[in-house]
């Protein structure tokens, strides 16, 4: 029995479909939601292995003509050349406006391949099927789609929703466990910025989210979909409240730039990130410095970093400065004023980042 | 004095000055729109020795810190490596969300330009300042954008209005007369697909017109900027109506693709397409021959080829096959019932197709 959560965008609007063994009814999903009659896959080779089959399968047998386009795995496909290569793909395959792209996999097959589906033809539908948590719980829902250039992760992308999305929970068991805790640093973003309530229960529950119990997973992905779906609904373009929803992501996104793509999973970027955006707040937004300490706890309880890497603070200064978020050059965080609660856009006194940076690297 | 058109597009609306001497008042209308703070400007060497002096002066005299990037001039520009360098061009220029790009240029550095802007940073501002007559009457309004792929034209881009759309007429002096006359067969689309008046009138004015006479100049593109807002504000994403400007296009297209981009301007291609899409209009959608020969005759006038290339016929059906119109590898085309009535998504028996190609070549 899977649930269902429905993001109001009006015509735009979608449902994302979460439980259990979904993936043999992507097929009949798409149909469904009239995707169209043809379809792209869009997969990276470790995924194949594990889940390209049923969803083939399923889409032969909801009279889907499909073919498959597979990408290295990893964050280094996220890029120009790669691209360059599945607008060759779906060109081959006759792609035309009444096509859709299957995007099955993590973050980095979710962002390329919901790209691809913004600009071919200028822009044809899509459906996610996530396969990582952190695509489940961030990536898969909400439109944004990316990819990096060699001086920065998503600085060329465009918003476009998805017509569906269809996360099997399932597939989580056949995660690296690096990549599983990775994907916990976005759910427990969710409780930082939008739901107190929700923190306390990863704080009472953390043990079995970390072991990844399947029905607390169920309900873990299912009401960080809620969360997120309600913060786009009302702010598809990221006007403004969107934008908490990179919360920790400043730090994360240089962390990444300055370790090396790949060195940091995203999510363990992000968790690090986390913990300095917590330290700022405590400065600078009143977050009490006791929930910034609960904030370490949680992580630390769900194998995730604390600590940033080892690298020179002026490499992060300046990945920070060309930030999407940063304005003339200048960074902007998004603080917690205490958990649950989180506003965008705060610029921070260089001199406070260089203190605070010294203090999470202790 | 400047004439204006409005695009009514809620909350994405704007307005397009059409005029002589318009270039050194770029940067004043640029603030006045609130475009933003800094700008890159994308062109190409040609229009840069011609026109980026005065639009630079002007956004410095307006306080806009600007940059600018110069592609090497013709349609081999508008690839994915071109972009490539714009995007890094766009980085170390600092450009952030409060940035936007100026399209100084034809329709090549339109779409181009207003690619990059639709997607570095998931979207930034864009002016567009067209300086050839098709860029003026078509590509810089209505805010599709696109590149090329090597197997065909537009095969990637994105809807991207611009904020601002700055037209002045005296740069049609500086072009060469073969793109100049290309320019024109745009314009005489607008009078077969929804204005048989001002259809009439290019007949009555064609040695004016033809000329390049400033004050019919102004008058002309101003009719057809007006006729582009009605349509594209009607149907800003081409759901319907609003294809009717593809009169021509399909075999245009590849006519291109199958002469090799460059052989022929598209300008060229369009008209040679229009008369094919006439002469299957009077077979199939009843325009009346006398029509067809009256298109034929204007463009004639005009200085423009009414028959194909000699090229295989079995290359442009392939070609007409990717278009981006194609539904399941079959073209569709733009039938006009009579001058001034057009209705879109037509399909044309394959039989059809070959024997008015026939007919077109002799």
């Amino acid at each position: 029995m899977a649930g269902i959560v429905r993001v109001d965008l009006g015509a735009r609007a979608y449902e994302i479909r979460i439980g259990r063994g979904l993936l043999p009814e992507v097929g009949t999903w798409c149909r469904k939601a009239g995707l169209g009659a043809s379809a792209l896959v869009v997969t990276d080779a470790n995924v194949a292995r594990h889940h390209l089959a049923p969803v083939a399968e399923s889409l032969a047998a909801a009279s889907i003509r499909a073919t498959a386009a597979t990408i290295p795995p990893g964050e280094s496909s996220k890029d120009l050349q790669h691209l360059a290569g599945l607008y060759v793909h779906a060109v081959e395959a006759g792609l035309d406006r009444a096509s859709f792209v299957v995007a099955l996999g993590g973050g980095v097959v979710g962002d390329l391949a919901g790209f691809l589906a913004a600009t071919y033809l200028r822009g044809i539908r899509l459906a996610q099927v996530p396969t990582s948590l952190l695509a489940m719980v961030d990536s898969s829902v909400g439109g944004k789609t990316g990819i990096d250039l060699p001086q920065g992760k998503n600085l060329v992308g465009a918003f476009h929703q998805p017509s569906a999305v269809i996360a099997d929970t399932d597939t989580l068991r056949t995660l690296p466990p690096r990549e599983y805790r990775a994907g916990l640093a976005e759910v427990v973003k969710y409780g930082v910025i939008a739901d107190a309530d929700f923190f306390a229960r990863l704080e009472r529950e953390a043990d079995a989210v970390a072991a990844g119990e399947a029905a607390v997973l169920e309900a873990v992905v299912e009401r960080c979909c809620r969360l997120k779906a309600e913060i786009v609904a009302a702010d598809e373009r990221e006007g403004g409240r969107r934008a908490i929803l990179n919360y920790g992501h400043t730090l994360a996104h240089a962390i990444e730039h300055a370790a090396g793509y790949g060195e940091w999973r995203h999510g363990e970027a992000v968790a690090a990130g986390m913990v300095f955006a917590a330290r700022l707040s405590t400065a600078e937004a009143g977050l009490p410095e006791a929930d910034a300490d609960r904030l370490v706890a949680l992580l630390r309880r769900l194998g995730l970093p604390v600590v940033p890497p080892d690298v020179p603070w002026e490499a992060v200064r300046r990945a920070m400065a060309v930030d999407k978020k940063a304005v003339g050059r200048v960074p902007r965080f998004v603080l917690a004023g205490a958990i649950g609660r989180a506003r965008p856009g705060v610029e921070v006194p260089e001199g406070r980042l260089r203190e605070v940076w010294d203090v999470c690297r202790q």
